[in-house]
């Protein structure tokens, strides 16, 4: 059987960042490949002119999306790895139709992500950033009075069962936490299923530990209102790590800077987030630079889980990380 | 059935950061207690002439030692119960001969400290101290080339399977985390009942995360050497929740003075923390004025331990939290 002919898009630097050594040889003994050697990103135009013959393409951060005139350039297309997460402005949905199997890391970021969720909320729970930051600036020592909490039986209400969220869930499970979701998407046996139960999106936003994990879609876009942000309790931790769009982010300030809640915040309206942002100035908010999903070990298996994931494609054999076009419309 | 004599020994100050109302009633539902309410603490002078009848006998932090004096005036002393942690320094070893059954909260205190520990081990591996630091201090954002480890797959080094280190490993179990602990008084079996390999203390300190979890007894004072803390690897991270008299801690400033390595740390030489300890400027370690232990669940929960234990055994019920004399000398 010759191999498949695959179209390696980016550049060496690119590559680099996602594909460590021993998976490029996995592309190179596995594909008839063709690499970027120009030493910058290829325009759409240029890999339109290329895709020929090309039966995998392979993608990753800052490379040209597929355009339909791309797609009818590419007949003979039947594998897409995007070796990063949301494809969905980068593909045409007519791709399925003509058969195009597509492969993504979104589920191995979700992977980064959810770790990052546990650090911040054991962080914030435990006071960390306020203690470690007092005994740098040099307050003596604790209040006996102030005392942080553990993560064990929490409350937490966490905003659509998205990845991100499925793959935080096992993480917490040790700690036998109270956990209500809000997500339409999902029935109460599926959620039974994950251990949580399913509640109004007011009640989820009620719970002293809120972590929101929703998909940016035309239906998403602001709905956390400065109405629901006002249902985080006293003290409560407020957690973005999905996007900005998702929050009315002027409320959210609003109340932060009353000091009432506290926030865990990685996703920004405008990224890098303003040096004169409210946010820098509040010692009630974990900042992170747009981190969540970036890891040393997550970056490794990037282009890793969508090549061994063709492999086993093109073998007849099971895999993950595939888009499924029935869902399309759910996708972030 | 008369109910026990109970003398509850700490001020009403000091039983409230420990006693919620209701393991207040349930002292007071289930013994003939007697109550401090003189405002102060007593001394043992004090606590040893009202001993005569007691049956059970309920500490905690600040309350006076019981000597040998004290166990003489109380031929009817059945139970201690120790609303905190070490116990060891507090009553006479004789106790047990004399069959009282002695419990306390430090099974309850690990639980916090593993937690403590769980937010700093993944605190620490996502660099959030320095991300957060840098979001606050004007630097505009994070740098590419730097990124965070996840917890999920790491080498960890535990050093000691004490209590603590026993209440962390169902924590990190999701992580399926590779554990090489270092405890001379565990056997092979015992160590693979609990998911972790047994290895010299060379090479558990050679993880890129160790945490100490040392009871203090002749044997461990000062056993983490310079030595061993030159093993720990470039970038480690080394974390004490234990005591600081376990640690050469002038080999660890050391250490960690050149950046070489990374820690959090809870416990010191001398607490509060000097304000002019080296350690309080350095970037690469962080601090807490000694707290693992302390959460506010965990504070609500401390009596109710010991009490609820005291009335299960007083009706021939399984218990939990007792010191067992066998294991006196191995107690911290």
């Amino acid at each position: 059987m010759s191999k498949l002919k695959a179209l390696v898009i980016p550049s060496a630097a690119r590559l680099e960042n996602v594909c460590p050594p021993d998976v490029l040889d996995l592309i190179k003994n596995n594909f008839d490949a063709t690499f970027n050697h120009t030493g910058k990103e290829y325009t759409t135009a240029e890999q339109n002119a290329m895709l020929g013959d090309t039966e995998v393409l392979l993608t990753t951060w800052g490379s040209p999306a597929l355009d339909l005139a791309g797609l009818n350039n590419a007949p003979h297309l039947k594998y897409i790895g995007h070796a990063a997460g949301t494809v969905k402005s980068r593909i045409p949905f007519e791709a399925f139709g003509r058969g195009v199997r597509v492969f993504t890391a979104a589920g191995r970021i979700a992977d980064s992500v959810a770790d990052w969720c546990m650090a911040v909320i054991m962080s914030m729970l435990r006071l960390l950033p306020a203690l470690d930051r007092d005994m740098h600036s040099g307050v003596l020592w604790g209040d006996d009075s102030v005392k942080g909490m553990e993560l064990t039986g929490m409350e937490i209400g966490i905003v659509s069962l998205s990845t991100t969220a499925r793959a935080l869930l096992p993480m917490l499970a040790p700690f036998r936490c109270d956990i209500l979701a809000y997500d339409p998407y999902v029935s109460p046996e599926e959620a039974a299923k994950l251990g949580v139960r399913l509640g109004a999106l007011e009640d989820v936003m009620s719970r002293p530990v809120v972590s929101v994990h929703l998909p940016v879609l035309p239906s998403t876009k602001g709905m956390i209102t400065q109405k629901l942000i006002a249902r985080v309790p006293d003290g409560g931790i407020f957690i973005n790590s999905s996007r900005s769009v998702v929050i009315d982010s002027a409320a959210l300030i609003n109340e932060l800077s009353t000091g009432r809640i506290r926030a865990a915040l990685d996703v920004y309206d405008t990224e890098p987030l303003p040096l004169d942002s409210p946010l820098r100035s509040m010692p009630n908010v974990l900042l992170t630079p747009h981190v969540a999903g970036a890891t040393q070990q997550g970056h490794n298996s990037l282009m890793r889980c969508v090549v061994e994931n063709i492999i086993n494609a093109s073998e007849g054999k099971p895999t993950r990380y595939e888009i499924d076009p029935k869902r399309w419309d759910l996708l972030a």
